[in-house]
């Protein structure tokens, strides 16, 4: 049965290429950097043109009232909650082709593979593209998982604003998202469960040349937004002993915030102060203010939160010291995810049973997955991608390297979902694995 | 003679705050904010409204091929080299009402209240307009008096680009400034002194309560700018220990810098980092390049290098430290200025004479008159400035401390100009003093 299976799904590597390629030409800038902001035009084209490609594999799309969008591949026990695979094709500015694409493009293809390997689901399989999961506009990341999965409330629709200050409320409904947001909530049992293929957006799978990581938890993140306050003037007539720099504050708060995640005795313990603003920002000017946006992150949720009490004294020390004020705000403090025991049984098998060899890992990265693992099983399939980087424009996975977590995917889902053939008898979902939850 | 003095010259106060208000509100933003960019619209009306003050006075108005404007009243023996006296109108973004304009609108009231007493130059009085003394736009500071005394040469009109990479040349051309640029260098005949009136920048002056500085030494500004290349990436994603952080680079840069200039020993060295850029700034990407720009002065030259020195070799450190690649370049590096030693007396003289108190003192911020003291004897007259802040809103300096720096600078530029009545008798340019150069 094994040997058939590998034979019968056939990944057409060459069409989803083409298909990426052609998505990473939907940017604000130019190749190879890639920009596609949410609700933006190229937003919109890309999503218009996705649509008619699941359009043409049969599936049936669905739109929620904040552009999460559903293509679903109708089961034939329409009844049985779905199992889902999807991702985000949002990209912040001068980033790359692969991140989220991979999951959203792959998903397409994993079920593209099943269909042409006569397979025919008892559950259907649902390919979700989720809104927003860079925090670009919004200064909030996973908004759609978020939303879906009632992590984050309809108020989001006035509270939440891009930085031309108009609401999310209005940019859904200028691009044509109308609907009450409360809508976009999903019970927690419509999903069987969800599995999301995304490059690993680190080093390790290249490096140890293992083409599959089976992720077990998914990181804790927060974002801190600092304030600083100090006292400008001319750079070249306020002495030294005088000055209250709040560019400087902001310098050494950002290096303590460095040496606290250096600090904690684990790898998985990360932060980065990625926004510096200077106010005037002016040559000969004493900076009056600054502005940080910090992101602070661990597989251990405690472990993050004593990061973030490093973070706060500092501030307070810096404060003191330089005579400025320093006003920080927790924007958001999510809790790290567990995967489903069984959904990462499956993969680990399902893996095996192809021959492909797998690690199981932690991701420090955000993902929608992070959100789903609040209503569903989730899981999350990672594959290599060079020298560990993301988010630029030399963001780069292989053909080979995409093709084999599709497969796993494919297989994965088939696994969950019913039978491969007529032949090969019925999948009783889970077998041989248990959905936890 | 003196009491005569006092009692002809007569500085009307009420039409000076009334032009000094009429010029802050030529702004790109709303009082008490002022930015008034070279060549901007607002530079171009309050150009335009200046001028027309001037004629009213009866001064012949002349401009060159940079924007300088030249404002000229003649005295009874034009052959003489003149005596000048002006500042600068352009404000950088949110900074105050005073700096340089006080120069300005006070020398045409100096003008006015000669005029009004009766007084008739010998030497004729020019009041000068400079173009760009701020280095907002074009980066460099002193653009009209630099090029007036071949500081910079003519290849500036193309080697020098605003931030949306257009040429000084295409610049003042669209600004209605046409001819070579060559022509605005002056003789090092041309003037017989010059005397700038400006606000202190600084609290030395209203901490102890005197009225008005003398100007003995200008401090030798130097500006640089630090590009730094990293590596980015994704923040949930590379470990900490496999970062290149280029804004941790540059913060530990700025601090190095700052603890330079506070270790000299002395309290004439000041150093700012005003300028922070982070790319991609975005708060999951690690800061693949940043961008720093420093401010460096001190009334000695060579301990201004040595900052300088220290400066270079942080960055050398860091960028091997932390794997990043560090570039400076100090894109300006000026000498100090030594004031007039007759200039300076009879400035002193006339506070004495008049019965105001007055320090000699240095200037730390730049000035025009830097480089006008390398083509004609220069000093400057300070005013004290409430906290001794400029270059923000709140930047102020009183009524009646305006009055005295003008009258001040009147009683300054008749010693030198002529006859202060034909009662009075004679002048001899720089009676009591000499023009050592």
């Amino acid at each position: 049965m094994k040997t058939e299976r590998l034979v019968k799904l056939q990944v057409q590597s060459n069409r989803l290429q083409s298909e990426l390629a052609t998505l990473a030409a939907f940017s604000a800038i130019p190749a190879p950097a890639v920009e596609r902001i949410v609700y933006s035009h190229q937003d919109m084209q890309a999503r218009a043109w996705l649509k008619k490609l699941c359009a043409s594999a049969g599936l049936v799309v669905r739109e929620d009232a904040v552009g999460n969008t559903f293509a679903r591949w109708q089961g034939t026990n329409p009844a049985l909650p779905a199992i889902a695979t999807g991702s985000h094709i949002d990209a912040i500015p001068h980033s790359g082709r692969y991140d989220g694409t991979v999951g959203v493009m792959g998903g397409l293809e994993a079920i593209r593979a099943l269909q042409e390997s006569g397979f025919q689901p008892t559950r259907s399989i649902e390919l979700i593209l989720f809104t927003s999961e860079e925090p670009t506009r919004f200064g909030i990341g996973c908004l759609g998982s978020r939303l879906m999965s009632g992590s984050l409330t309809a108020s989001a629709d006035t509270t939440l604003r891009d930085p031309s200050d108009a609401t999310l409320h209005d940019i859904r409904h200028a691009a044509g998202f109308a609907g009450d947001l409360a809508s976009t909530r999903l019970a927690p049992d419509h999903y069987a469960g969800f599995v999301e293929l995304h490059i690993e957006q680190g080093p390790l799978l290249e490096r140890r040349g293992v083409p599959v990581g089976v992720v077990t938890a998914i990181a804790a993140p927060a974002s801190v937004r600092i304030a600083i306050e100090g006292e400008g003037g001319h750079a070249g007539a306020i002495l030294m002993p005088t000055r209250h720099d709040a560019f400087l504050a902001a310098a050494e708060i950002s290096l303590a915030l460095e040496a606290a995640a250096k600090s904690t005795g684990s790898i998985d313990s990360v932060a980065t102060t990625g926004i510096c603003e200077v106010f005037p920002g002016l040559i000969n000017s004493v900076p009056s203010r600054a502005r940080l946006e910090a992101d602070v992150r661990d597989i251990d949720g405690s472990r993050r939160d004593r990061m973030l009490a490093v973070l706060e004294k500092a501030c307070a020390d810096v404060a003191q010291r330089r005579g400025v004020t320093v006003a920080t705000k927790v924007v958001n403090r999510d809790d790290p995810a567990t995967c489903d025991a069984g959904l990462v049984s499956t993969i680990s098998a399902v893996c095996e049973a192809q021959g492909i060899a797998c690690d199981r890992m932690v991701s420090r990265a955000y993902h929608d997955s992070l959100f789903m693992s609040r209503i569903c099983p989730t899981a999350m399939i990672f594959i290599p991608c060079r020298n560990g980087v993301s988010h630029t424009p030399d963001e780069y996975s292989s053909p080979e390297a995409i093709a084999t977590g599709v497969l796993v995917l494919a297989e994965t889902l088939a696994r969950h979902a019913g039978v491969l053939s007529s032949a090969d008898g019925p999948y009783t979902p889970g077998t041989g694995t248990s959905l936890s939850r």
